[in-house]
């Protein structure tokens, strides 16, 4: 590998952090999409799911704040842009023992990318999942937190490859 | 196991999600460590570790959003109660080859604990990280991000154990 | 009546609005509960409720937004003190024909009154309604938000009258 | 009236709630205007205006705040895009008696409307002024409130009809 | 002067900034009050304070962003502790030629001091009027902001001096 | 001097503030560069560079901290529009005695201006200056805030001039 020390962009001439220069990049369609997990007991979820059925909704208000955060994240990470989002989806998945999954797409039409936002989306979700929880279950742990997949910039596709 | 179905704190008489009532809990000091894990090729811990000392700090960038998330735990996170805190602090230690670990200690003397705090001054400083560095490696892999320990309130201490 | 000129309690000696100075008021318990109503088409409604059943559920949504908002009144209204509040808590009522009503109980351990924290998490809350199905339904009015009860300051009990 | 599911378009494949992908709309010139009503006490219209020509302006603290708000809809309102809004003006009326109707024009150049923006920034202008007044009539009431029109966008030019 | 080091309190043992532990502070009242001013060309003054007789009020909107400001400390500068104000004061002083001079008390009941609370309301406030008024003035100096007065913390009654 | 009553453009036809409309403005690439100085003693100064040197980073807590503020500018300033930044970049001069003076370069590629987000982003770095150092010197001063140069908007280049 034979990364030139300007790659690390978020610097400048007195080698501090900076928010890179955008003004000439092409608006273009963006996607992104981060997945991450939590564990825990089996009993928690399967509290999670039977409160799901009664509609004392875990996941909905996971949810919620997860597509919210997608829309904060130029206010919590200090370089990134703000970027107006087209869109953001959120979906869950779990492996019917003690672990939930979650895939959080965003979408935008701009002049970088929304990984960050993604990543974040997901990060909060999981984490409103222990909020919601934690009062049966402080254990629980959260892990395999990674983008999945991003197109639409030039940097080009990027796929996580494990 | 024998948990109780109210031990679900977060929810009302319609089964719906709602800020629980905390009136008259105690006033007492408390503390929660967290923890979390940020993997890359060792070419970027190399970057990080390099930049530092020539004072283009990611570390100092990412240690400065994991505080100031601290702050905004109640504004993200929907049920959590917004809570004053009476100091926050995080450190970094790395493996010398891959991985970064993050650890966040926060504090208050309030009627309620800071678990969620400091797991969310965890996440963001983890993402910062992978902000600063996407550029260059964007397949970073946050993991075992979880309460290390919580101390002050009623339900009294409890240490992660695995 | 006889209302003397302070008692427009928010402006200072040119005239000016100003955060009114509460330091030497008690800490007491105090709470407050705020009602309002949204009309809409009969098919607004009934679509509502069904999807409700199936989960895809407008009044989660719209009531997990009015309890962040109560977390955000100080940040919204100008001359409002923070105030960390102690618990929230949102109902929904229909009238099985084209009407939805909320109503927000917010409570405080602190020194002055979250009336306008219930009122804000009311209008949020019927606010995300509309937004939520404003697809279907873009003629839905707001109305009758008003305070219903207060209770745990120097100025007593208040019931609404009407 | 025959609306069929997909209509509200606010719910993903998990019947779940997400932000819709509008990446493909077109930017167009966009307007919206919103209306709402406050009624007090006779007493309290009289001390608004008095003070407003003393210049302890209630109104203009209010207007500010509705301002402000307008700009703060995507934080609040759970599945709204961030708008960056190219202008809002807000006018005040009253009836010379108890009432005070505010109407709030919000206006951009961007793929999605902002009738939310509007009906934000009117009740926020209305609970301002509450919030101003309640230290001597906590009975104020908000109602009528509503989206007076709106143009611009691919649903064409809504007129609210009553 | 004999400063030791441990009194750049805002470190850690990894010489990193953290939010510096309070919890065993003492609650005390506390008060800051803090300057600044704003120099400009005479037609500037003389329009704002025209205006101000007309009532399309400079200092009006200045003066509530100011305030507002202060409530928002915590989230803009990185190591301050949220601090719930219990009141916030903003007057103006001009010099009825190019000058206007803000003056910004805050008081609180808490833990730790409220000087960047002054300060901050003081700098927002200053900018406000540079905003509203830089269609005709864009070459507006701001100086001279600093700590007038600070009392009831453990460092005494501190008075600036120059 | 021959300014017109309509260029205080922030002013609607009740005489209030409004948020101007930008809507047919073009959108063009644009500059803004502010700069504004903090005095301290000498000590205070000598110890910010030792600890630089050291890596607990006063500078790069307050770096971060102005450009984080350059993107909160329209949550601040009541009649700013959101703008959505493409770069920010923030750069620090010492006299070598006694002061430290901030410049603020922020870009955009938008219907309106960044003068007041470079500005804001100045005022904010010197304010987190003073709150690192306050424990040692309470009295340090902000001066000379003001705009360097502006360009690529409808009025021009313009160059402070003193």
């Amino acid at each position: 590998m034979n990364k030139t020390k300007d790659e690390l962009t978020h610097f400048n001439g007195q080698n501090r952090a900076k928010m890179v220069d955008v003004s000439d990049k092409k608006i273009t369609n963006r996607i992104a999409i981060a997945t991450g997990t939590i564990s825990m007991k089996p009993e928690t979820l399967k509290r999670i799911k039977e409160d799901k059925i009664k509609k004392g909704d875990v996941l909905a208000v996971a949810q919620v704040a997860g597509i919210m955060a997608t829309k904060k994240t130029s206010e919590l990470i200090p370089m990134c842009h703000l970027i107006p989002l087209t869109g953001a989806d959120i979906t869950f998945k779990d492996n019917q023992k003690d672990k939930i999954t979650v895939t959080v797409t965003v979408k935008t039409k701009h002049v970088t990318g929304v990984e960050i936002e993604a990543l974040l989306g997901c990060q909060i979700t999981l984490l409103t999942i222990y909020d919601m929880c934690k009062a049966i279950d402080r254990g629980m742990l959260i892990s395999n937190v990674h983008l999945v997949e991003k197109d639409g910039g030039k940097s080009g596709h990027f796929v996580y490859d494990k």
